[in-house]
């Protein structure tokens, strides 16, 4: 058993901050230094110590790894840019075309300033990656699947806020399971995400006249619904506070190909999740156990789930591990 | 592009042999120097050089990985001594009660003959060991249940042609449905091996009159059937040679646990293999990149699948990898 406590601080107290607070609970190795917002600290009802935002400089050289648990869009790349001078990091961005490009500014801060940041980590991009890196390399002739859902996704639900006359909306993702089937039975396919996907929304339109309107506007908006098959449910308000404020998700990465001897050989890594953001945060907590030991071995610059081997995300010994997992 | 090629010799040319062999093609940056063997090199018809196993010492470093593709029960201990003194080495080693001392037995050469040595490396022992991992650590209060099948036994299938009277015979396992979907909707019982698997033989007896004893003898073998529920099939040589010489197999690693705000979370990792050996050897072919790519960075000792950062395992460059999988 380690000795050490790894210590973590929390930035920013949404979704993805309130689950890794939850998440240090489970995990005795693990010390929650505090939890740092830009909101005033007062106002943040939590059973932990809630600082400033601007106070966290004050810990330096207290705080193993600080998670960046802000939105990808604007959040996170801000931040990331002082934080990482003084501290190591760990991160969930998710904005799939910029991570290049993150990478880079990212570790040119690490390396100037010797820290060590683990960025883009949680399902996907993380242990989706991870599914994908694996059947790439084990099965090198084939192709592989990713299916989102079925899970609230958080932008179409957005998205579909932004309508006159809407209320309350929430979007389901849901994977067509007759093209899950065929790609299982080894049909190797383009299948586009239009294809593999449809969407359900439950909306709150303001008063009956205007549905018609609102279900046009939705399943005609470009990029987030036209082309895809949806369906636009209108419920009350009452029910909708009742059974759709869960976050729900999941999703899967099928990897289909051929051994050299034309033997089909399938691999799937799935999550079912009743809370999306609190998985999110479990997986940013293992793998931020997985920064605080790196960096007693002195490792810097910036990291991907593809550089870490799995053995740092355990408290256990190697050789309890050995014995009880391999 | 790395420039290097990989030069990996094979020791032992059974089912996992000959499917390593096989997945080279399937790897541009892999160099099968050769193939080593205890028979005579002319009785081996194959597409690479087959040379004598006593004479791989003349190999020495003109070979990055030594591949050990013997049987666990006797091959790999024996063999492993002589090889590791020499030669980097992978192995599918998977007698999961021995592993610990296995590990500890070629770590003592390794660090004595500065070698490197990847040990227990296939699909279980192997990915479905990563799979545990990601599921102990990442949902800490839960449990994980491991299936195997539907797929062949070979010791069980070896187990039934001990018996009188039995001409040829194969068992296959195959994990309880309605066992998986209670696990996948969430109880968290404690489901025995028996209960989570049933057995499925196909023999073909040396005549009808014995049937009946060969059936009863099957189920009440101990350790192999007793307990199990097993169903046996009689079935004409004809139909064994036609429908039952392949070696398909599969299963899944199923973790389930609930979040400390008690939402359920479910993850999961599953195989569907038309050939068993071949798989195990696709495995083994991208960890032996790995293992070469280590052994270029001067490290040594023994080391497992939960050692590996998974960007060993492909050739393509970071930045590839980065860009278009995470």
């Amino acid at each position: 058993m380690s000795v050490h406590k790894h210590k973590i601080a929390i930035l920013g107290y949404g979704n993805i901050g309130k689950g890794l607070a939850l998440a240090c609970s489970q995990n005795s190795d693990i010390e929650l230094v505090g939890i740092f917002t830009r909101r005033k600290p007062q106002d943040i009802i939590a059973d932990f110590p809630v600082f400033h935002a601007s106070e966290i400089i004050k810990f330096k050289n207290k705080i193993d790894v600080v998670a960046l648990c802000g939105g990808s869009a604007k959040d996170l790349p801000e931040q990331i840019i002082e934080i990482a001078k003084d501290f190591n990091t760990i991160d969930s961005y998710d904005n799939h075309a910029n991570i290049p490009e993150y990478f880079e500014k990212v570790n040119t801060i690490n390396l100037k300033h010797k820290t060590l940041s683990l960025i883009s980590v949680g399902w996907d991009p993380g242990l989706f990656s991870l599914a994908r890196l694996l059947g790439l390399t084990i099965i090198p002739e084939g192709k592989d699947y990713t299916f989102w859902g079925e899970g609230v996704s958080q932008g179409h639900s957005d998205a579909i806020r932004q309508i006159e006359g809407v209320k309350l909306a929430v979007q389901h993702t849901i994977p067509k399971q007759n093209i899950i089937d065929k790609i299982k039975k080894g049909d190797n396919s383009d299948f586009s995400a239009t294809e593999r996907h449809e969407r359900l929304c439950f909306v709150v339109a303001d008063n009956d006249a205007i549905k018609k309107d609102i279900e046009s506007q939705i399943k005609n908006m470009p990029n987030y619904f036209a082309g895809y098959k949806t369906t636009v449910n209108f419920i009350t308000e009452e029910e909708f506070l009742q059974n759709h404020r869960n976050m729900p998700h999941g999703g899967s990465v099928i990897r289909t190909g051929e051994s050299a001897n034309g033997n089909k050989q399938i691999l799937e890594f799935s999550l079912n999740l009743e809370s999306n953001p609190e998985f999110t945060s479990a997986v940013l907590l293992a793998y931020a156990r997985a920064v605080s030991k790196l960096a007693q071995e002195k490792v810097i610059g910036c990291k991907t789930i593809f550089d870490i081997p799995p053995i740092y995300l355990t408290s256990e010994t190697r050789a309890d591990i050995i014995k009880n997992l391999l």
